[in-house]
């Protein structure tokens, strides 16, 4: 959705199965993807791994990827967000070749010495997506002053596809002639986008006005907004920044998001999640003061049952229980759920 | 309720209706404060403009405190937490003293380049209770594993009496002989606590973790843990604080604070007030899939109503809409609030 740019993602012994960043960045974002890194796949391919994305090599390092690159791209984010030290001579190589690096980790890689010196030396750039920019504050309660229609994504739980989901609507929104537009909150939609704050790192006060001085920015310029949602309104530890996201978008219709056969909370396993109609009151009940809503539609991940009547069937209940079209937007599309959303904009 | 020190109070062109902070510390914490710095009332008494808190003398800077003192506090919060250059010459002063300053401010005291160096220089210290300590990460989800009874303020908006409550509360609890403890999260609480994570100014991942910390720091050594409520969560900009302090705390008794006569979200009025019992209704559905919890009592500031029979009877038409014994604290106390939410640790 950004320029083009050529980029080679580093993946070290994650890819494809624990890189979610790189498959999201290579299945959703303008970004030509020339290499993988990964070390312990330099040979492969990346169709011989996975055919969610395009294909490229896979290489052992910055220093074996084939032609000139714009941006380097980490494409891991582990738990906590550290900087793996592994990592440190592809990302010392792409700097010394003046190339960009972009990365989505709690550790700032423009607040690294070596780094930054680097960056200034040869001239190539350190763009820490997750480090907020200096300007974000309060929200001021003017997300529904904008034009565009705005669509929000909403899960059960955290990694259940709202992201994803929020990349196939934008993708398939356009396809059908509608001027949409995407907006990111979490590490990977920033680099899918070229642009937008991470929600989840702004001062907690800000987490509203974080996501309302995005569709403020963009609000004018599309007739729908597709808003990528964060986290579960029952998550233990995460909810904040859910409730933020919901009342600092004031979306107009909510996409709820889910994994089929999931019981609890992935990590706390003692909240077990409520039925899914309760979600909807939930969502609903929660907005409505702020801003009127609804879910209008719903998202479920249906990867882990084989069987493909199985997966409908589960999708038609899924939608059943929350009063509204449903599909697994990876395995069967979401044209229906464009059409119920924001059809009237084509 | 920390250990006692002899503080001066920085209310400059504040005192006393604008010093919310220097109100409440004076009121609440073990600190005794031996002078009001305010340039526009000097020569005036504490006495002469409130009879809340303690008297105590009004001078127009710091070098005119009489006696020792241990700490110069900000006692008022700026929009927007910045420092005001008018206060210098006392900061100056109090640190050419030797003496500790302590503040709330979004502009942090310990990264001024003269505050810094003239602390380092004559040995008092600078306390941001705004700043964060860096340990504090994302909740675990064990905030219901302590052995205290956690009651946690909620609000129908912000400031409406939500620290003053819990401060009352706790108060009351310890003079009816229950052994309760306060768990501060705004800046004004830390002051008054001397210890507490700012949870307001946390990044917006962490902000279930900041309350969960502070409860499992002194959830064994108390039988009941006031915990300070943030914002509402109807509020525009502020709900994901809230959220993720209900969460966070997994809270056994809610007690909803109000302001009577209030119609809509203070600077934000195009947000009217929901019908007090969709706040129990939203505030316990929204708690209930963490940790199950209920508006047990409530507390309305009638301050604004000059006849008492008319309070009193705001106070009954509030309690009955929630469900359960209201009061105003400053007017009527919360001894009936108190035996109804902790009266069995008596």
């Amino acid at each position: 959705m950004a320029d083009t740019r050529r980029i080679a993602v580093l993946a070290h012994e994650k890819f494809p199965g624990r890189a979610k960043t790189a498959l999201g960045v290579m299945r959703y974002s303008d970004d030509e993807t020339v290499a993988v890194i990964d070390r312990d796949l330099a040979g492969d391919r990346v169709a011989d791994h996975t055919d969610t994305v395009p294909d490229a090599p896979i290489v052992g390092s910055f220093n074996e990827v084939p032609g000139d690159v714009d941006a380097l791209l980490i494409g891991v984010a582990p738990i906590g967000g550290g900087f793996d030290e592994s990592w440190r001579p592809d990302v010392v190589a792409a700097l010394e070749a003046g190339v960009d690096v972009v990365a989505g980790l709690h550790y700032f890689l423009s607040e690294d010495e070596q780094f930054s010196k680097l960056a200034a030396e040869y001239g190539g750039e350190l763009h820490d997506v997750r480090k907020p920019h200096p300007g974000i504050g309060v929200a001021d309660g003017r997300s529904a002053d904008i034009d565009a229609e705005v669509v929000l994504t909403v899960g059960t739980d955290c990694s259940v596809g709202k992201m994803t989901t929020t990349c196939e609507l934008v993708d398939a929104a356009q396809e059908a002639g509608i001027d949409a537009g995407f907006v990111p909150t979490g590490q990977t939609g920033i680099m899918i986008a070229g642009w937008g704050n991470p929600v989840d790192r702004v001062v907690s006060d800000f987490t509203a006005g974080a996501v309302e001085e995005m569709l403020l920015e963009r609000g004018d310029e599309h007739d729908v907004l597709f808003v990528e949602g964060q986290g579960s309104i029952v998550h233990p530890a995460y909810s904040a920044v859910t409730c933020g996201i919901l009342h600092g978008s004031m979306a107009d219709k909510l996409v709820l998001c889910h994994e089929a056969g999931k019981a609890a909370i992935h990590g706390y396993e003692e909240t077990e999640l409520p039925p899914i109609p309760e979600y909807v009151d939930l969502y609903e009940s929660l907005a409505e003061p702020v801003h009127e809503t609804a879910v209008v539609a719903g998202a479920i991940n249906t990867s882990h049952i084989a069987d493909d009547d199985v997966a409908r069937t589960t999708v038609e209940e899924y939608g059943h229980e929350l009063g509204g079209p449903a599909s697994d937007p990876i395995r069967f599309g979401v044209g229906e759920l464009v059409e119920e959303l924001v059809g009237e904009h084509k």
